[in-house]
């Protein structure tokens, strides 16, 4: 049996969540689920946003689908999602770009770079390490380059002209894809922010650092209608998380108006990660039939809410 | 008497430095050029980028007006430009994007974060020190709110809900608007990144550490036509340097087809910096009038070369 932990979080995870967790079950009716209470609400509430039995809780479960926490920008309050990527060692974050003339993945290494943990701060100055490790990267561009494998190339986003921690990260890229035998390019992240607008189909699979590949997501994102759209793994040797790439969005949080689609989509990931390719392209293409009627959440420029948009996939599942 | 140094660099600088030049004259016949060589091309002859000496030329300047040089992610070869921004102290960069529906400053740390060049490497991994100083970030909170407070408000792009050293930039940032009596708002990197290209005229000045700042204006390009069109300043107390945001760009270098939009609109720049915004304005009406008129390079869909451009320009200044 399948046991999938539940982490609704905050804001908008609390609307996103159970509608894709009663899609799953609907493909699905052979999955467990429990619930695990993670975030900036049981924070506020507990003192603790995650803990060592949460923690353990997780790593019990098969899969986790995951909505979104608050991370405030609290110095005293570490992000109860980089915990989790760090506690569960999930180091490759997957994150599909896919849409009209778009068919993209970003592969973005998950537990290092500027996410290394290592700050300190001194009188007159702050700073962080960012780490680029021979492992984490090996790791990394393996994950891509089977990905890019089973597709067309890869592009390695990275600012190795400024950045020697970056000539590291280029050439162990390079040396996976050449033992995969993936053809690959290099890209200045800059300059690659701009040319994925500018020629969405010249990219397939791109691998970067860690918070180039937090920015180049969102940026892509413009592609195909916005956050709303955006699913995620966060995969590692072990554990497996799904989550949509958007935030807890407390701006809209409450009025059953943000759009689930992310949140469908992050389960559909779940279910291929979890050896059923099949469930998760029946999901997908209740999404892509349920946008074809014209049904839309309003950040589509439509107007059904989060549970009438729900609703309307369960029906074409 | 004002002296402009030249620098044209590498690839494209090349082409578009003397028709930026040629303009510069026209407005101004009293200005007095002196030409600087620095870049790529030159380390390949000489073995040396930059030297004490061009640093000293570039000093003895009233401003400098640069191309582009090509940065090759070669580990032993610190660019030209890092260096000269490094020797003159030129801290702000300011990128202005203007266009339909658009005007937005982007403000540039421009001298540490992750371009410290505090870096090194270990058997199993490189690391790089991001640093953001309080003395830094008041400079540039300064700069940045003393644009703001002439329009409309400011945003801080930061990540501090995962960089501690974000925090302190931040902090600086809103203490500095308040003081200039500039109302301000925070936005992380990530969904700013999404946000300037999805609702642009939300945005005015934007303040940003060097990193962000770099893929957050190459983003923004997209929004006017590509990064033919984007000039920036390098902003010191005492020098100041103005450049094109596109690179030497190797893969169109000496067909006569670059866009010199963002090179004339640099020396534009360098006029209002050395005192003269009246001609400033004339050499960006004149630019407008040739767009107006069709007249357009290949990157915004025309056929006209760079000269040709240049010629069209300069008839109407
Ligand atoms: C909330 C934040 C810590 C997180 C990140 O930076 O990784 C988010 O932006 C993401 O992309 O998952
Ligand atoms: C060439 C490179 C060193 C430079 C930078 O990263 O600052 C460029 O991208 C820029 O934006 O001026």
């Amino acid at each position: 049996m399948t046991g999938i932990a539940v982490v609704e979080g905050d804001g908008i995870g609390h609307e996103v969540v159970p509608v894709a967790r009663e899609i799953l079950a609907a493909v699905r009716p052979d999955l467990e689920f429990f619930e695990v209470e993670v975030g900036y609400g049981r924070w506020e509430r507990t003192g603790s946003a995650c803990d060592e039995e949460t923690i353990a809780d997780l790593k019990s479960a098969d899969a986790i689908l995951f909505g979104a926490v608050t991370t405030p920008p609290d110095p005293g309050y570490r992000s109860a999602l980089l915990q989790i990527r760090r506690a569960l060692d999930l180091y490759a974050n997957v994150r599909p770009i896919r849409g009209e003339g778009v068919d993209i993945i970003i592969v973005r290494e998950n537990t290092e770079g500027l996410y290394s943990g290592i700050e300190w701060t001194e009188p007159d100055r702050a700073c962080t390490v960012r780490v680029v490790s021979r492992r984490g990267s090996e790791r990394i561009a393996r994950c891509a380059c089977s990905l890019a494998a089973a597709r067309r190339h890869l592009t390695i986003g990275n600012k190795a002209n400024v950045l020697k921690s970056d000539s590291l990260f280029v050439d162990i890229c390079r040396r996976e894809a050449a033992r995969a035998g993936v053809p690959c390019t290099t890209r200045f992240i800059d300059a690659l922010s701009l040319d994925i607008l500018m020629h969405p189909a010249r990219y397939d699979v791109i691998v970067t650092t860690n918070i180039f590949g937090d920015i180049l997501s969102d940026t892509a994102a413009y592609l195909v209608g916005g956050l709303g759209m955006l699913p995620s793994g966060n995969i590692g040797e072990r554990h497996a998380l799904f989550e949509p790439v958007h935030g807890s969005a407390p701006d809209i949080a409450g009025q059953g108006i943000a759009n689930p689609i992310a949140a469908i989509r992050s389960a559909a990931m779940l279910l291929t990660h979890t050896g059923d390719p099949e469930s998760a392209a029946v999901i997908e293409e209740a999404i892509d039939r349920v946008l074809n009627a014209g049904i839309r959440t309003r950040d589509l420029g439509g107007n059904a809410g989060t549970r009438e948009f729900g609703a309307a996939v369960l029906r074409e599942v």
